[in-house]
């Protein structure tokens, strides 16, 4: 759609409000109204050969999806979710209200497509910091604070009394990171006021359910919606922030650039039980007509302050391009690749200065602190290319971007840090290793790293190599990268797709790490697929829906699903059941130790053959 | 289809015959008949803003395509493909053609779909060994060693002179690795000989474009396709197999099944360039009704006979499935999922002896060498689930596979192993370092790895995660995994999907390991990205249809392929086009180093306004 048509706005909810044999649980912590959502997915019972049923414990697992599948919220787009942090929030005592909004960009939208309620906005009392670090450092345990940890643990502290296959959990490798067994409040608290972790939270946002990023955590994942000049409208829009939660998104970045970026916005966050990032620049363009020279601080602090007030919990801030820095990237293959880098580049070339977002950042500082906003420290100058990766422009600002964090930090801002972007594999570590040295473990956040450049349309698997790798290394968050990426904005399937990928990178990283519990629905699924329950199989799945598809593509009728075979092998060749056979004998020699049960098998064939060996194969 | 109806015959070719942009090429060798064809992709030239132009040379890649992609070459699957080698095997005069092949299943499949042609089986001369490496130790540099060198090196002579940027590559870490900068004949004779690398190459498959696979070469890919006794018909797996290859694939197993199981198999390698793998047991199996402890030696010999003189490259022979790692594997969560080492687990245990494939692993090899066909051993007891990884069975197996490597050396049999399977990512490493040392660097052969279970419907992105990290660790060959493993055959959607995901999973090792030359279609790539050449970017990429139809998706018109933006971000937004500002601008100065650059631009603000700062950006 183009921007010059009227934007249509939110119609009634078109993803799913519930998953596959799932529930909506809560956790309910020891704060007032702390009460953490997970899925429960139920599984079948397994069926033994003696015809006897063992019923499978339900698997627990990360929820972000929030009130959408809980079918006791009545879910109406068009007045936004439930504020649940409301009362958490003006119950510090710390904020007050502002009469009308300071900047708004509303009126450019059509009355008929503006977002219908409105709250008004919350704002720091004078020489009040409201944000979540400034609380840890003053040892206070937020209800934020809890609810993260609750959420977090998934209920570890019960895994670590489970026995039997599903508690089974390979040591990781956490590459220097310190994993707890188990997640405290106390533990939360330490990692924010030492800016280890950040819990994007706005006081404007109090749909919102907290969650936290941080290297000592499990890896979490971003997906990028927004509409531009070109293409999209609130209602796609708003349709893919659903979209991307209901596959798994941890955050959505709202990257609109066209006339109804405020509206748009304002439909997303009302709309939002995740942290939604934003990057003010692209709107403080528009205001000046796309010119990027004619930018100035009074037009950037002014959106700065209007999305605050609205509710975005982090902002990108491209404040460590800095102009020594641009000329570095005139020899590479891609130039500049970041749209907000790009920006300021040009800005401090028609300058010759240092840019506003470098000058006025203690002022930066000020406004973030009052509403808690959260730096993400933009990475202008990210590599574009395989052959630009791990350059001295990058890195130059990568030490900028160091020296910012402690700013932010004496303000008490929580911050974490962007980064690339194209880097080969053997490339990835050290990426990582300079990040936590020069901006002293403040929490990475990147793009990819796409491991080639060669494979426009599968993007998203180029990146989740590399976003594997650098999550295992100690990245925060991923973000996630589209089928469509460089081709053009990704359609609700792409951002499935791309929500997917990521959700198994972020997966593949806590399990390398070591994360308490990540290994639990992975024994459930190879159990459940080990026993052919096809149901457990889909449904413990990142993608349940596909999963049934594409098993109903070869094996259609209901009664494949309970068959002891499938597809691949057919009923001869079916690997599983042949082990099958192999753990009855054993267990029925009821010898402990396969090696001394190998010595003692000699010469039992006839036995075996009569205990049933051609049972499993042919039937 | 079912097995049941009669399979029918392939028909005229439904693979595309040319690439877009592309045309084929050949590079001569100095041994008679050695001709080796790579794909040219013809690139469009550079348009700078002072209306000129400046041609860009094309770009040479790999090509798995073979005669497909040659308009010189007439196609006819009834037929078959011209026998290449055919000179090169007689011309040796150490084989003698069998008048009958001693071993043959073509009866089972009726008259009319037998492949039409028959040409006689070749076997070496009585005490003769043909094999490749049994040459490469004799000091013999064959043109299967020329083929494959002038292959791997894809002109890297060539870019050794070469200049500017699409010459740049990072230095790469090839971790232990010995990865020559330019590949001689003699170098692939000594790998060969040393047993570090092999060409799997029957003297009865003379369609055969020669590969090697080994540690210091170019990652290699592999593509399963065959029936199950559920699905598929002659004519689709004809159709995989040639659509395997167009997406890349650099050989092909055939995994079949069913009762047509010789003549699909027929079928297939008339028609294939690349090296085609079987697992031989699946057919003995099928011999005795099914059940595994009936299988017998003689019955495998006749087996492995039957498919050495059709003209099968490699072997995988689960040889390495002892009595004693049997019960190892009772307390798995997912057992055994190899199902040849699932039949071998069980007629082990049914007969409590040690397989006939290990008794008589030296018998076998005298079978090998009478054709060159290569070992793949096989993982019979590979983890199928992340909690069985790294496990006492699966190293007490790969120990197993170390001595068979010796015994087969001595026999100068060309060989390689196999290896998982599912493998949490800090787990990888392990894997290949036991390989390395158990397998005397033997090539190295894994499925995968898959780096978590919680996918299904998503595995060629789960295991293309842990294949790129194995290929850069040193795996010789990446045997592919599509969106429908663990639930059904993979369609041809499917097999592109799997091949294209295999193909950035290899490449990415490529690029980590620093194969010279490897870098240069990504380097091209990001210049056509960056200079707005969408056609090139296309034409450039693993998948130019999909790149195309996606970028469609959103600016279809003719005109916006041209365009100096794109819908990501629209004109205002585009980085790329600010980037090109920048560059211009610091081109304009004359000077070099970025450093000293910005420190001479001070105040130079109104000049760099004048100069066209405004000319890409409002347009």
């Amino acid at each position: 759609m183009s921007s010059t048509q009227a934007p249509s706005p939110p119609g009634p909810l078109t993803t799913p409000r519930d998953y596959p044999a799932s529930r909506k649980i809560y956790v309910e912590g020891r704060l007032p109204g702390v009460r953490v959502g997970m899925r429960e997915i139920t599984l079948s019972p397994t069926r033994r050969a003696d015809g006897s049923e063992e019923a499978n414990a339900p698997v627990v697992v990360y929820d972000t999806s929030g009130p959408y599948t809980d079918p006791a919220v009545e879910i109406d787009l068009r007045k936004g979710l439930p504020p649940l942090r409301h009362p958490w929030i003006v119950g510090r005592g710390d904020v007050a209200e502002v009469d009308e909004p300071t900047v708004s960009g509303r009126a450019a939208t059509p009355e008929a497509t503006r977002f219908p309620g409105h709250r008004r906005p919350l704002r720091a009392l004078p020489g009040a910091n409201v944000s979540q670090m400034h609380y840890a450092r003053r040892g206070i345990i937020t209800p934020e604070m809890e609810f993260v940890a609750i959420r977090e643990n998934q209920r570890a502290e019960q895994l670590a009394e489970a026995t039997g296959d599903r508690a089974r959990h390979h040591p990781g490798d956490p590459r220097g990171a310190a994993v707890p067994k188990v997640i405290t409040p106390e533990l939360v608290r330490d990692e924010i006021a030492r800016g280890r972790a950040i819990i994007p939270a706005n006081i404007n946002h109090p749909e919102l359910e907290p969650v936290i990023l941080g290297r000592n955590f499990r890896v979490k994942i971003n997906a990028n919606i927004g509409n531009s000049a070109l293409s999209s409208s609130i209602e796609e829009e708003v349709e893919k922030l659903c979209w991307s939660i209901y596959w798994g998104a941890d955050t959505v970045m709202d990257l609109s650039t066209g006339a109804d970026i405020h509206e748009t916005r304002e439909w997303i966050l009302r709309n939002s039980p995740v942290p939604i990032g934003t990057v003010p620049i692209y709107q403080a363009l528009e205001r000046v007509g796309g010119v990027a020279e004619e930018l100035t601080w009074p037009i950037f602090r002014d959106t700065l302050i209007e999305q605050a007030e609205q509710g975005v919990d982090y902002f990108t801030i491209h404040a460590g391009v800095r102009l020594a820095h641009v000329p570095l990237t005139a020899k590479r293959v891609a130039g500049i690749v970041s749209r907000g880098g790009s920006i300021m580049a040009k800005w401090c070339l028609a300058h010759h200065q240092e840019s506003f977002l470098y000058t006025r950042f203690a002022e930066i500082c000020e406004i973030m602190q009052a509403y808690d906003v959260a730096f993400s420290l933009g990475d202008g100058l990210r590599p574009g290319a395989i052959t630009d990766a791990n350059d001295a422009a990058q890195f130059a600002e990568l030490d900028t971007l160091g020296e910012l964090t402690r700013i932010a930090w004496d303000h008490d801002v929580q911050t974490m840090i962007e980064g690339p972007g194209h880097v080969p594999m053997h490339l990835i570590a050290e990426n990582m290793e300079r990040q936590l040295a020069s901006c002293h473990e403040a929490p990475f956040y990147t793009l990819g790293p796409l491991t080639t450049d060669i494979a426009p349309g599968y993007d998203h698997i180029t990146s989740a190599i590399g976003a594997a790798q650098i999550g295992w290394y100690g990245c925060a968050m991923l973000c996630y990268v589209t089928p469509k990426e460089h081709l053009g904005l990704p359609d609700r399937e792409d951002v499935r797709r791309g929500v997917v990928a990521y959700r198994i990178a972020a997966h593949a990283a806590d399990l390398a790490k070591g994360i308490p519990g990540a290994q639990v629905r992975d024994n459930a699924l190879s159990a459940a697929r080990f026993e052919f329950r096809w149901e457990d199989q889909f449904n413990l799945g990142l993608d349940p829906d596909r999963a049934r598809s594409y098993h109903d593509e070869t094996l259609p009728a209901e009664g494949a699903k309970s068959a002891h075979f499938c597809s691949m092998c057919g009923p001869k060749f079916c690997a599983m059941r042949i082990t099958e056979e192999v753990r009855e004998y054993a267990a029925s020699r009821g010898v402990e130790e396969g090696e001394a049960l190998a010595a003692g098998l000699a010469d039992k064939a006839a036995e075996f053959r009569e205990t049933g060996a051609e049972v499993y194969l042919r039937e």
